[in-house]
């Protein structure tokens, strides 16, 4: 028996993406006929077989679930897995996990991997990459076959699909008007270049709290992060020019550097800047002071979009209504912030 | 088609242990008569299927890894993964994690599943569960059928593999050692209980260290934390008691559960206490005062790891020479220890 050929090897051997070579394989009219044949004509030589979902569905269950994530070094990724694992034990499932690493290439490949055979459906949180790409054929590819596809976090509008997200602008919000019902006026904001969506949300919450509040929108407030690497410096450089009395900041890194540069300016936290963090992480909990932050429930993301799943793996029939559910997330207020 | 029953079915209908199950299978001599028989029965009856490598290996190969291990909420671990993913990427592998969440069924149900046709081998670190049970069989099992395994951090003696680990009792001793050299006397120790493997060769090194310096061993300064809950009152209380110098904790939560009961009894660290760690993980980087830790260097562990492993399973002839590579750990000195 000839070894089975990959995507991968294809495309490598060829010259081409694995994106050119996946959507070959599928006849896309937005490959040129001659890439397709020769595409086409190397795979069957080498014995490359695609899946066949379809065909095999009725019949075998894995009674997997398949994982796709950007990676595990952030702890909200690994507690989405903890809560998709209890559901997932609960009925019965097993899970597999696949990284992105954030790559567009590394997310096609895992996907027709875990498709082959492995997995019965997805759960999902696109990689950086993918999201900049805008290429989501592989996911339709998947759910054209008749397995389901769950995504989290990460979405996109144009696969239609189940989905779990949080309200990232209301959360937002709601963590500055806490701050502002505190007393404070003067809240500085340190956030992510626009183009990271969940950046740019939030950012939309911050200064939508301040104008319901009639409080007026300062440039110099805001500190836009591209590059965790000068992290420190920007914010040292705000704090030292504008002195804020407070802070929302939307990761818990941004957050805790917020402190230690704080600290370093020899500016007491809380007594005279409090601070607000995003994504209620171990970081969070075990810093000095300890952060107040928006929880944004992984466990509870990651058992939602698992009972999804496991409801469209079960169903009787074929459902074309997909579903959003919004999960809540709610302040957990510890000592970075002050108590009035 | 009939659909293919699990090990997990079949000993949930026949009532008996997925350990029971899985040994009837292979005829082990474990197992009563009756109890084969009955299993065996059942399997064929529902179209069982069990792992075929052995015949398959040699002409079909996945090109994927397989890691089980017990959890990922652990920044440890994470970084392991990343190390293999790096090594498998530059190999032309695809790695699939699986988690045991510390239970012995789910480390056999994932290896069941792993094992029967998606992956080439594994790379694994062992449950708690499997660990107190000392059952290594399913572990056994799969290299007697070609497929190679490599264990990393929690391994056995009782499975002839090639094995990754660091030297705990030795990284411990410098780290006490590099106390005692900045003049201390009095050094504390926050330890686990006993039967914690890395634990007890932690509190080993941590006791070699003192005796070699001529430092008398006084049990008031060791605290053994048995539950992470009350882990804060039992290092207040030492410190109430007992003032010591400086500090030498087995994990990072322990540290900085130092740090934050020390700030609140109006302790200054590093300047009236100086405090080590272990494990280098975002906790240590980032709490206020950073700690200076034991780098147990997951990333090189996992890239270790892969290479053994993707070694072996491109070997031409097959070697019964297994190698245990100790990697070396190094102090990271940050700002929890008195520079002198």
């Amino acid at each position: 028996m000839k070894r089975k050929v990959t995507l991968k090897q294809i495309a490598k051997e060829l010259d081409v993406s694995i994106s050119t070579v996946s959507k070959s394989l599928r006849n896309s009219p937005e490959i040129s006929e001659d890439t397709r044949q020769k595409v086409q004509a190397f795979a069957k030589l080498y014995n490359y077989r695609p899946n066949n979902i379809a065909l095999s569905l009725k019949n075998k269950k894995t009674k997997t679930i398949g994982i796709i994530i950007p990676e595990i070094v952030h702890h909200f990724f690994a507690t989405v897995i903890s809560g998709i694992e209890q559901v997932a034990n609960e009925c019965g499932y097993n899970v597999i996990v696949c990284l992105s690493d954030e790559s567009f290439d590394k997310e096609v490949i895992n996907m027709e991997m875990l498709a082959t055979g492995s997995t019965d459906g997805f759960i999902m949180s696109l990689s950086k990459e993918t999201q900049q790409k805008k290429d989501f054929h592989h996911i339709q590819e998947v759910i054209n076959q008749g397995m389901p596809v769950v995504l989290f976090d990460r979405i996109t509008n144009d696969v239609l699909c189940d989905k779990v997200i949080i309200d990232d602008r209301r959360a937002a919000y709601e963590a500055v008007e806490f701050l502002i019902k505190k007393g404070f006026k003067k809240i500085a904001l340190v956030t992510t270049v626009d183009y990271v969506s969940v950046g740019k949300l939030r950012t939309d919450g911050y200064t939508n709290a301040l104008h319901d509040h009639d409080l007026p929108l300062n440039d110099d407030l805001v500190v836009k992060i591209e590059d965790i690497e000068n992290c420190a410096l920007k914010i040292e450089a705000m704090l030292q020019q504008q002195r804020p009395e407070a802070i929302f900041a939307v990761n818990e890194l941004f957050a805790v550097t917020c402190i230690k540069q704080a600290t370093k300016m020899g500016i007491k936290v809380p007594e005279e800047l409090s601070i607000i963090g995003f994504t209620d992480g171990i970081i969070s909990q075990y810093s000095s002071p300890s952060i107040t932050t928006v929880s944004q429930n992984g466990i509870k993301m990651g058992r939602k979009a698992a009972k999804m799943l496991i409801e469209r793996l079960e169903m009787e029939e074929e459902d074309e209504r997909y579903r959003t559910e919004v999960i809540e997330t709610h302040l957990v207020e510890r000592e970075s912030t002050l108590s009035l």
